[in-house]
């Protein structure tokens, strides 16, 4: 049967044949119409997770008490890296959970610098998030002023052609750290041509990780990355904050030493000696106790990646996402809307990017309908004008995507966001 | 009614008189058989903890999603530490949960040496944390190597007189950071009189509360301390790993530029500029997104002890180390069991430290008893010989201590700790 490709029961048809429509009940999903596609700004909650909680806080916290650092919490950070490592690309050797990903970030660049001495440059790019940003600011700062960063710009604001990269990498260059998507047009960077030229050049890559990881394959040790970080709670599914990762190639590990000298990254924290030695593993790059809940929510999630695999996830996310620009071109443009994300699917990662002179307004109102009969819509905004429909492979169903793009164009038709008041901020 | 002081009948009376005895209903205790006496290293679950981690994990993150970090995650931090403050003698504005303890350590140690140029003495003590121990060496180390860590012996492995430690800060002295209470032996710092004198000769002042906060009343602002920090899962009761704290006296804050320019430190992180500018209250001190779970975990615990007050938990707290004492010396001295923490309460914290050439399998035989039907201790070892019994006085009780020491006479006694392999390291 042949549907109208703007119909609904195209959508329908689209969701029936998808290979991973299962995984949509692994989540807890409890308003029906709630559409949610900000699984790149905070993923839903697995049901199995849930459990876990239950058991972690109930009997882990609350029966076995300190025991239970000893009967598996101890071992989490490895035990779940080693997990998340399949995801990324990466022997389990060469990941460890860890902190936040600006410290985990700060832990690395400062090790990196040190471990590259004579040379200035940091090599970036506007895409970056501006926390990775901060981060590499105080860095600069703090190692004394002698390092500077080299932003990269954007020749249309959405890509960021490699041929640029590696043209601006040379014989000063110290590091060059970018995010692998970037938030908001969702740009994909090529990571194994920029490595190649990073490394040919002598410059170490630290890749952040954290709007890829879970939603876009990563092969950090076929395309030969130094260093990554992200963190696990956008397409991981790890909960609201959960502990961020680190990787880093095993050749490298020893030459990298953490500005943080932690009790966890000592060679023998419970021999309670006075003077630090470094493990000679991923432990090196823990600091202090993680936070346990927090950090044991992360595991369920992966689980489910792993099961789906990576390549199955990437297909729906590349189907979803074309979906979503042709729906767009077809019943957005008219109202002022346009596509800020690559329409290659071999450079884009797993949202997609729409600019709007009201992209604020649209936001709030998608989030927020006036009509209580009315779906609600949750993507997210980011300043001046963008608003960003995240898909999570595992959960956002064609139907989804078509109820989001029908209720854009119900809500700019209707001049219903015009009940705002214009701010350039958001948190959402 | 007179008992013999040595009687169990004495300690049920004891129990019976005590003002704080119903907050022990107050915190989950599944296994009657269980004396748990290591509040000291994870403190026991509050029940209201697990209510209110069923609303975050359900709804919260499973339902509100996203919108939860405008409903109350992004404010949380600050909340939760502007009650923490009142259990520490800070005003609210002075106080900000983020991170790890050793994180936080970090950060100061790192601003308050910058913003004291030309000293180059951190001053410590043997009994400080071997985790403050390894963030200051590589403090050490990252700043170029021209500080130095002056670390105090105690005279007897117990005490460490606030004239010792007056009489080692000179001109020359950048910091003074110990542990307010000793990990070891319990020794309580005396706060207010090393401040003063590290405020007269220009040195700035590190209190590492872990080992106090909930147990012992601290004033922070009215001893003139200039910066603290301190984990939240022993005595706080805030769960395994809960996010740390720190706090810094109003006045310095503006001096003090915390080497990780992090997002949630920027003056308005949502604005996603790309150059920072430090936020003008304690928020600088935040990093990253903090772990929502377990920062959530941490309020219900602290609602308990301003419920219960300070002064109150003290008094109990003092009681039972005392009687604790007494009956270590009644009926333990025999068995080679020696006292080695301060006699006198006013030196003295909320656990008790007994030595013994076999603590190590004396601990583990008290954890992991031969007879079923005898009941279980839980306290801590710390090589090479120290058994730490941590008083909680929430929910420990007299019972409680009577029956941790009969256990240990039945089980030095019976030898029965000889079946354990002799080992010099123990987690628990």
């Amino acid at each position: 049967m042949t549907y109208n490709p703007l119909s609904l029961e195209y959508a329908q048809s689209l969701d029936a044949s998808d290979a991973l429509a299962d995984f949509r009940s692994a989540f807890a999903a409890p308003d029906a119409r709630l559409i949610y596609l900000d699984g790149n700004s905070l993923g839903r909650l697995p049901l199995a997770t849930q459990t876990r909680l239950e058991q972690a806080i109930r009997t882990e916290w609350g029966e076995r008490l300190i025991r239970s650092w000893n009967e598996g919490w101890l071992e989490a950070p490895r035990r779940i890296a080693a997990k998340l490592a399949g995801i990324i690309g990466a022997p389990p050797e060469e990941v460890i959970l860890a902190d936040a990903t600006s410290i985990n970030l700060f832990k690395l660049a400062v090790a990196a610098l040190r471990a590259n001495p004579g040379r200035t440059t940091i090599l970036t790019d506007e895409f970056n998030f501006p926390s990775d940003h901060y981060i590499l600011q105080g860095v600069i700062d703090l190692l004394g002023g002698q390092h500077r960063l080299k932003v990269l710009r954007s020749p249309d604001g959405i890509h960021l052609p490699a041929e640029h990269v590696i043209a601006a990498i040379d014989g000063d260059t110290a590091l060059v750290t970018f995010s692998h998507v970037a938030f908001k047009s969702a740009y994909l960077h090529e990571l194994a041509a920029i490595n190649a030229a990073a490394q040919a050049a002598g410059a170490l890559t630290l890749w952040d990780l954290s709007h890829s990881a879970g939603a876009v394959p990563v092969d950090l040790q076929g395309s030969g990355a130094d260093m990554a970080i992200g963190c696990t709670y956008k397409y991981l599914n790890g909960g609201p904050g959960a502990p961020a990762y680190l990787f880093v190639r095993q050749e490298l590990q020893s030459r990298l030493r953490s500005p943080v000298w932690g009790w966890f990254g000592d060679a023998a924290p419970f021999e309670f000696e006075l003077a630090y030695r470094p493990a000679e593993d991923m432990r090196r790059f823990q600091v202090g106790t993680p936070p346990v809940l927090s950090l044991l929510a992360i595991e369920p999630g992966i689980d489910l990646l792993a099961q789906a695999g990576m390549p199955a996830i990437r297909t729906k996310s590349i189907a979803l996402t074309k979906y979503l620009i042709e729906l767009a071109d077809a019943r957005l443009a008219e109202s002022g809307f346009s596509i800020a994300t690559p329409r290659n699917p071999a450079r884009r990662g797993s949202h997609v990017a729409l600019r709007h002179a009201e992209g604020y307004r649209i936001n709030r109102a998608l989030i927020e309908p006036l009509d209580p009969h009315e779906i609600t819509v949750i993507p997210d905004f980011r300043a001046p004008d963008v608003i960003r429909l995240g898909i999570a492979p595992l959960y956002t169903g064609f139907v989804d995507v078509w109820q989001a793009v029908e209720r854009l164009v119900r809500l700019t038709t209707a001049g219903e966001y015009t009940r705002f008041e214009k701010n350039r901020l958001a948190v959402t």
